[in-house]
């Protein structure tokens, strides 16, 4: 997605140890208007799949997913990444290990949210290792439901998330494929297919 | 706000200890069409404020605050629960205990997205004590911006939280005040001013 792409390389910053800071517009200040076109285009990629629920993790994932599900008309579930004296209980957990925060913690999604007749979009913001996708896509299996495909909004290339759920046979769609990155100079090389 | 507390009425659950679970449509599943019309209320409810950013808090205030923040055509920040080594360390701390989970975090928002220059609407889905509200408050007081006002979904009338915010002097706008609830009978009583 070229507006994506260019605001990436206007105000992302690459760091040393692979980090690419794109906190001024998608994960912690939120350009809600960017999201709102995110949210257009993965409905135009997934147009031919019968979602009826967006699955995301908490919190980044939040914002894109609810702006997506607008143009989907569906509802939005988030995994909760442990376990809230709110939630009753019956839930599914599995386990995931952070890139960011260097370690493994819980993600639960009440059993009453996700059910044999859901066919579910998983939406994040990052896709490096992808092991917040897999965490998710082991919920909806828990759950019966079906992944009818995953959405991320940048995903770094260089890394195996990608590789290793596009080689399970699931549909993922990266609105930003991030080559290769240099801390060096800054520059930022997309993938296009 | 008449549909949120119908709503409210229909999906909610009222548990003992003062717990009010909506999480089958607001913090947990989230319908996404009724954040969009809260979020065209909470536009109409503070039009005359030079709102330029609104603020909340991981996780479950980001879905409001990004449906909010398309009516009034501005960036969302979200204040994030602990440090993650993705933030430069130039931030705004302040702590807040949780209702909820019943501990004492550190929560911060980069010194890079909140500023003298910003008129700020704080959004949340809950305000029951109001420690997260007045966490919030600290922030931006910090960064020397401007409380323009706070905007919750669902407000417990019965904790003190609203008393004390709006006695501040802070303009406070809840879609529902539940004056009281009955664990026995499931009855919530809605307060209209």
């Amino acid at each position: 997605m070229k507006l994506l792409e260019e605001r990436i390389q206007k105000d992302g910053v690459v760091k040393p140890g692979n980090v690419l800071k794109v906190d001024s517009f998608l994960n912690h200040q939120m350009d809600v208007e960017l999201f709102d076109q995110m949210g257009a285009e993965f409905r135009r990629l997934f147009a031919d799949r019968p979602i009826n629920k967006i699955l995301t993790i908490e919190a980044s994932g939040i914002g894109i997913a609810c702006m997506a599900a607008r143009h989907f008309q569906v509802p939005v579930v988030f995994a909760k990444k442990s376990q809230s004296i709110n939630l009753d209980g019956e839930s599914y957990v599995t386990k995931v290990e952070s890139f960011t925060h260097k370690r493994v913690y819980d993600v639960i999604v009440s059993k009453k949210y996700l059910g044999p007749e859901d066919h579910v979009l998983i939406v994040d913001d990052f896709l490096a290792n992808g092991c917040a996708v897999d965490g998710l896509i082991d919920l909806i299996q828990s759950a019966g439901a079906t992944v009818e495909g995953v959405g991320i909004a940048v995903e770094k290339g260089f890394q195996h998330g990608g590789q290793r759920i596009r080689s399970r046979g699931i549909r993922l769609e990266s609105l930003a494929i991030v080559e290769s990155m240099d801390p060096e100079t800054g520059e930022i090389v997309f993938r296009h297919s």
